[in-house]
């Protein structure tokens, strides 16, 4: 208010607005620069530097592998093709990586991440060495909360994203047909990540993806089955809201109004129902201040009851 | 720079700077609310409508079964616990539901979703019948691009999620102590669908969700491990460019300085790298205006050559 006032003298006196829009977008342009612009890159930071690098024989891979080359770092490059890695590998030589390694190997096999793994940590060495050997009981944090992560991963996948698909790829003839509607029940989990959730979140998101790209495909190909993806906070009669209480502080919502908006959603083909309706808000500005957010999810979460659930 | 002067004989002469504001939060306004108020909801309309319910003993889905009973909506509710299915299906005849049929499945076994929707059309009728036998050859739209798409779906959380989430947790112990770096390489598909993708957006999806809330874990857990989400377009070199040609006008771009983003943000410890620049906008209003991005990418896309691919 006070600001149009201050500045009036140096602006246009017929036009003092021109003089407050120029303000204002300066003033978000600096925000904007702010926080946006956080760049103290030291290249010298990478010689040496112990560097695994997957899908290493081409594209945006094999260009990685050329710049820390360059750069001084010690290399293990791992891809499918093995003659392609090797020729990877003597580009790296030349461009003067003191040390590079290769393995080949196939991630569609569950059992390749662990060999390769181990091979680079074999190869460049371990961490400089512990203190002392890991304790027995509880893991260090860095390691409790991703052990089963793969098992959890896997199984929160077939339940909360794979069924979804074949669902749908077995009910889509009958719904083309019929021009009907799927509606996909997600949380807020799913357009927003948070602690401690990390497989239930990866399968939220992979419904996004999934349901988001299928609604393109159906709309350009002029097939009218709606999609209706929910974004749904926690529900007071959820038995999932018995699980988060004392992790989170969040408040749940009335069941029957969150389901009410999901029948409304579906009913009218809309794309998206956010319900509480402040998550539309939410998941149209994420992204847009990650610090302030991750302090929020500080604030809002008992870390050690989360850790333990 | 015409509104400020057409509306400066009704705004106070001192404050013209204010009257702007108020048109354009009044503008902003309506175009929010004509664009996200969209609701021409007829509850006569899911009257005899016919349903398929999962996850329908308790929560939300409880509620929906009511709600759609109430309606007089054919349901074919299931969910994991037999008992619990029988408890709502008689709440919902109680409700005036004509039709209710339930069948327990648990979605963790990949074959029971068949049966679930083989029931759900045995019990409920299939659509109205074809004018005649589906032809051979080429499945009709709505069929052809969702074969497969549940092994191709499977595949590609294996190579491009699951194996991301292998390699993290057998090495973050070692990143623990040498307090490392994560640097996972997504795609504008993972943040942004596209038509023709899903189980490629899937799996990027997927990441973001998993490294995201993964990201908030460490961090809360004062684990000092970087993650560095990277989301980059087409390269040229990309070998999948070629892929690609013929099916999306979009531009490549230069493969060495897309790695050099990435070797930058890695280095400086970014949470996100957006190669080129404009993917960062593009992701920051993504979900801003959802119609006109479905045009668009109607303009982008060679629909029949994206349909073969």
């Amino acid at each position: 208010m006070s600001l149009p006032a201050v500045l009036s003298p140096a602006a246009e006196p017929t036009d003092p607005g021109w003089a407050m829009k120029v303000l204002l977008l300066t003033g978000l342009g600096a925000l904007f620069f702010s926080y946006y612009w956080d760049d103290n890159f030291d290249p010298a930071s990478l010689q040496g530097a112990r560097v695994l690098l997957t899908g290493a024989s081409a594209g945006v891979g094999e260009e990685l592998a050329y710049h820390y080359a360059r750069l001084g770092s010690h290399l293990v490059l791992t891809a499918h093709t093995e003659a392609l890695l090797q020729k990877v590998v003597g580009n790296c030589r030349k461009l003067g990586a003191p040390k590079v390694f290769f393995i080949a190997a196939d991630m569609a096999s569950p059992e390749v991440p662990e060999r390769v793994v181990q091979f680079a940590l074999d190869k460049l060495g371990p961490a400089p060495p512990r203190p002392r050997p890991p304790p027995p009981g509880p893991a260090p944090p860095g390691q409790e909360f991703v052990r089963d992560a793969v098992t959890r991963s896997r199984h929160r996948l077939q339940v909360n994203f794979l069924s979804y698909v074949q669902l749908t790829s077995l009910a889509l003839p009958s719904l083309t047909d019929s021009k009907g509607s799927l509606v996909v029940v997600s949380s807020l989990l799913g357009p927003v990540p948070t602690s401690f959730s990390s497989p239930y979140s990866a399968a939220k998101f992979a419904l996004d993806g999934f349901f988001g790209s299928l609604r393109r495909e159906l709309d350009v190909q002029d097939v009218n089955v709606a999609i209706t993806m929910c974004v749904l906070g926690l529900r007071d009669r959820a038995s999932t809201a018995e699980g988060f209480r004392g992790v989170s502080r969040a408040k749940a919502a009335p069941g029957p109004k969150a389901a009410l908006a999901v029948i409304r959603g579906g009913a009218t083909r809309a794309p998206g129902v956010f319900y509480p309706w402040r998550f539309h808000l939410l998941c149209l500005l994420r992204g847009w201040l990650p610090h302030p957010r991750a302090w929020f999810i500080r604030q809002e979460l008992n870390v050690s009851a989360a850790a333990a659930a």
